[in-house]
């Protein structure tokens, strides 16, 4: 069974139809993959989100090696034995906490940096928990304080032993703020990395509870478009049987979309493509039709969390259900909608578990959260599949007819 | 249909098998009513309780007029629509209310003393938020520290909007540390409170979204024989078709049980009793063995969320997940539970999440410990049945071939 195949292929743009095959079972593409850094989808269990129709769950090295430990993971039968969910796993290699431990801090931004014009630059939110030097990345613990070192060997070390399906070689995701020279050196220093994950990749065959796992490359190279092109070139040339497309998206969505698009036009057709923490409705629209098959991205279960519901009839694809209009309202999160939520409560409800801080809240949000994103997953590849336009007004029709 | 029917007496002690009929479904008893303080169980949804066989819940006046106010839940069709639990609801009166934050706060003490002899008498955890007179009981409302104000008539127009299936009069909770005296005028004015209410009640047919609630009469009379026996006589000769026994248990377990003796030898045999605010293993027990019929409390799902999960095959009836020795513990909690935790999760997971604060960790803890709660209670109504003896030994062993 080959790792992905292009089932269908849009006529009006880059997106692509596709079928993503783990040992833990098939993912149908374009898919969002769910946050779950410690094992768990915060506020939701397996079993939730296997009903909710999601595919696949993305772990982190770096949170699940300080607690409970890879080895840990591993006695306990691998991310799939130890967290009850027997689906397809990621896991990402610690490489955005380079970031969002080091330079993200210093810098005071985010993978995108959304600086408008004649704007200040932000300022430093911490010192930095991370000291990188040639051989790896060392870490100060965020349980415990003590030091943790993350080579590119070890790394693959530990996701041999938490055993997700798709792992990732650990990388330097840099910042909108780092110069062209620091981006370019960070990105050789990604590729060497690149170099030695592979080996140790070989190297450890057999190692952990998962013989079967593939890993991805990662694609640096900041908001430059030379370099960008360059570093897709060399991480394709490596041999990687798919691609992540890491690192810093500039400093505006449309950056983004320009990174995405460099990258795209340098990678194999036929590999599949992940695009690591997007997955806003709008990003996701613009990143599929430019071919990207899986994102991942904490945002949905977040915005749960913090009072933010998607839906496919509200201006932005949102609603805040902290708002005081909502304390009567009889209605569901969003008409039509089939989850489980939407089925049971009303917003009135929502509103006042949310204000109370009951902790039920959190989960009814989550779930209809990522029914939202699973439904919006499944309409995309409708319309692909039925060659139609992949315009958000389009997409949100579809989606108000699930 | 009759509010309470007997269908059998246990040959070896007071417990009887019984059916109670509500307007929103029949509770099989004796019943263990889980404690959803704000129209939620706590980290649970609607659904998920009705899965693990839970028959009943039960609301709080206090909390539900302070958020999201008594009009707001009858405008969302009562607790039933509100919570999108449509099965039996209970409501509190607020008067546990009255002593938590009243002269529980000031004498540092729960219902239930347990002070060894000798021990110092534990000393105030707060000034009183409560001021208590003729008319009803003046609350510092823990949301913004307004005062309101309860009075027996209110409470019963709350709970006439609010519209839970069973609901109950304002009575003062007296502490374990007042006088004879004190509690004896504290029994009086409760009981002049109950025919108020009774009055109240009768006035407001008619009002709200649930005709066929029926009104418990509460006793009190804290530990002494003659007022528990004083108050009951007075309380049922008001005519209430249905009792709860409330107010001070005592200073131990034994006094909790003599109370309990004294309370139902006075009260009519066809009528339900409920006690308020009891709930572990031992004293579900021992009082089923003296004629209780339902009870509630918040031990079983606060105790999930402090990490103590109950277990048949435990000492005690329960562990704590937190333990070290959890870490690699590849079993379920409960060996042979049916909840949907046990089904899919392993106490090291659970012993993960824990540490971590996962959200996931609470709604998973606390489905386990209310099926616990389901299944004893099932197996208890299997041994009142079958004529068998209720010892802790017998139940736990027919709860761990559930």
């Amino acid at each position: 069974m080959p790792l992905f195949r292009v089932v269908a292929e849009h006529p009006e743009s880059e997106a692509r139809l596709g079928v993503l095959s783990t040992p833990h079972g098939e993912v149908k593409t374009p898919a969002f993959v769910a946050v779950a850094t410690r094992g768990t989808v915060k506020a939701a269990s397996a079993d939730d989100v296997w009903a909710l129709g999601v595919q696949i769950l993305i772990g982190n090295t770096y949170h699940l090696i300080l607690r409970p430990g890879a080895e840990t993971v591993e006695a306990l039968g691998g991310l799939h034995g130890f967290s009850g969910w027997d689906g397809p796993w990621m896991t990402d290699s610690g490489g955005f906490q380079v970031f969002s431990l080091g330079a993200g801090k210093v810098h005071g931004v985010g993978k995108i940096a959304s600086i408008f014009p004649g704007e200040a630059v932000p300022k430093p939110t911490g010192p930095s928990l991370v000291r990188l030097t040639e051989d790896g990345a060392r870490f100060r613990s965020i349980v415990d304080g003590s030091w943790v070192f993350f080579s590119p060997e070890e790394v693959i070390r530990y996701q041999r032993l938490l055993g997700a399906d798709i792992i990732l070689p650990l990388d330097e995701c840099t910042s909108p703020f780092h110069s062209r020279a620091y981006t370019e050196a960070a990105m050789e220093r990604t590729h060497r990395w690149a170099e030695r994950a592979l080996r140790a990749f070989e190297e450890t065959q057999g190692l952990g509870p998962n013989p079967g796992q593939v890993l991805y490359g990662i694609v640096q190279g900041g908001a430059y478009e030379d370099l960008r092109r360059r570093s897709a070139r060399v991480i394709a040339g490596l041999g990687f049987p798919g691609f992540a497309i890491g690192g810093s998206l500039g400093k505006s969505k449309e950056d983004m979309l320009h990174v995405i698009e460099w990258t795209v036009d340098e990678l194999p057709k036929e590999r599949p493509r992940h695009l690591l923490g997007i997955g806003t409705v709008e990003d996701i629209l613009e990143a599929v039709r430019r071919g990207i098959d899986t994102f991942d991205c904490a945002a949905p279960t977040r915005m749960a969390r913090n009072g933010t519901l998607l839906s496919a009839r509200e201006e932005g694809f949102r609603l805040n259900i902290k708002n005081a209009r909502f304390r009567r309202d009889e209605g569901p999160i969003e008409e039509g909608c089939d989850c489980p939520t939407c089925q049971r409560h009303s917003r009135a409800f929502l509103h006042h578990l949310f204000r109370c801080g009951e902790l039920s809240y959190f989960r009814l949000a989550t779930l209809h959260n990522l029914r939202f994103m699973a439904r919006l997953m499944a309409a995309i590849r409708g319309r692909i599949a039925a060659g139609k336009p992949l315009d958000a007004a389009s997409v949100m029709e579809d989606l108000g007819r699930t």
